[in-house]
């Protein structure tokens, strides 16, 4: 059985630590961990340390930490997706999957027909729960909402950005990527249930955004991002395998 | 505003017709139609109705069917999913995001280290309330849980069969998918999350099944099987719009 996983943002190397609060009643209460024990810290950046339960105090529970490494399974294509705030647990649902899927950065999107966002702290939450579970030691930036026009202004940073709009001008995704083989960060902005507005869609397509789509169907805005990660993320783990051969 | 969607198994092409039970609960309280309002029927197997609310009555609501048509938004490919069973929410998820996605066929797979499957009418649901929303008038097929001696029966119906389980032999599903061109129905195995053990997955591989890969992380149940379906979808989704060009 794997040894436990746990969030916490500023570890030292080596030494003995003080775990306190939210994650210390975590390993007591609910991993029931027991001196002697042993357990994973991860610090959300890319650093994975091994540690041993000391001892339980009313502080807290002190540990020791045994080893410190760099690294985290990520994917050979940095992905930042913009989306727009699927309703109550998708919205939960959604960041997990991306958050499994490899994503790396996560920009909730204000669109004019879509929902408001819920609390960030909770979304921040939900992201760091999904890389306790699947052993990513990296958690996915969350920037603050951003209304679709100064989404549209970030859209240069990545190589490809694609809008997953539902409209008679998408092509598939794999067309789309094969267009552009160069690209190594790919930016992929995801409508709400009503679709980006005339007016957002013009405004993105004109900062560069490509339409695409990934089924003939009309998706959920949950549906659709995870669909997208998914696909996109299938696509660059074949360039990462033919890469290393 | 798309008109209402509603669920019923046996619909004649035309006339008038009473609808009882949980459908009549759902427009009259949930949806509040009504006498004069539109609303569209799809019997699951592909045909889809317009009527109009006539009245409502102590026995259920009258309606009038005004056009009848045959025809269903799916995939160029057909897909079987043959799944473990995911914990609780999770596999409702996995269910909805399966029937959005476009999947034909699910067989809940009872594999030694998963989950007892929940009960299959609460399953049919899931995938019927999918099916409502997104606007598929298919209703995915849904089999007995089976085990995976069963399973590996069923594999040499679909022209390929991919085995997503973690393991150093696992390629890369678009790389699978390239050295099988011509495939036109899938059949796609996800294992439990402490994997299948070695004698179902050489079970598996005996009967056909090619291990693949979308993703280098180690994903759960119903994130691998949404992020195979999705990356399936994308492949053919391509297939599909080359060959009407």
């Amino acid at each position: 059985m794997q040894p436990a996983r746990f969030f916490v943002p500023d570890l030292p190397d080596g030494g003995k630590i003080l775990i306190k609060g939210d994650e210390a009643h975590h390993m007591v209460r609910v991993r029931r961990l027991r001196p002697g024990d042993l357990m994973v810290f991860f610090d959300g950046r890319g650093r994975q340390s091994e540690a041993r339960v000391e001892k339980f105090g009313k502080v807290g529970v002190f540990l020791e930490i045994l080893h410190t490494r760099r690294g985290s399974p990520e994917l050979a294509v940095s992905i930042t997706l913009a989306t727009a705030i699927a309703k109550g647990s998708r919205m939960d649902f959604l960041l997990e999957k991306a958050a499994e899927l490899g994503v790396g950065r996560i920009v909730p999107l204000l669109a004019q027909r879509g929902m408001v966002q819920g609390s960030g702290e909770h979304y921040l939450r939900r992201l760091r729960e999904a890389c306790k579970q699947c052993g990513r030691n990296i958690v996915p930036d969350l920037t603050a909402p951003a209304p679709v026009g100064e989404v549209a202004g970030m859209i240069g940073e990545s190589d490809l950005a694609l809008l997953f709009d539902p409209g008679p001008d998408a092509r598939p995704l794999m067309e789309v990527l094969r267009s552009n083989p160069g690209a190594k960060s790919i930016f992929a902005l995801v409508g709400p249930e009503g679709g980006f507005t005339e007016k957002e869609r013009e405004h993105l397509r004109s900062a560069g955004a490509v339409p695409a789509r990934v089924s003939p169907a009309v998706l959920r805005v949950e549906t659709a991002a995870i669909a997208a990660v998914a696909a996109v993320a299938a696509v660059f783990e074949n360039e990462a395998a033919k890469q290393t051969r």
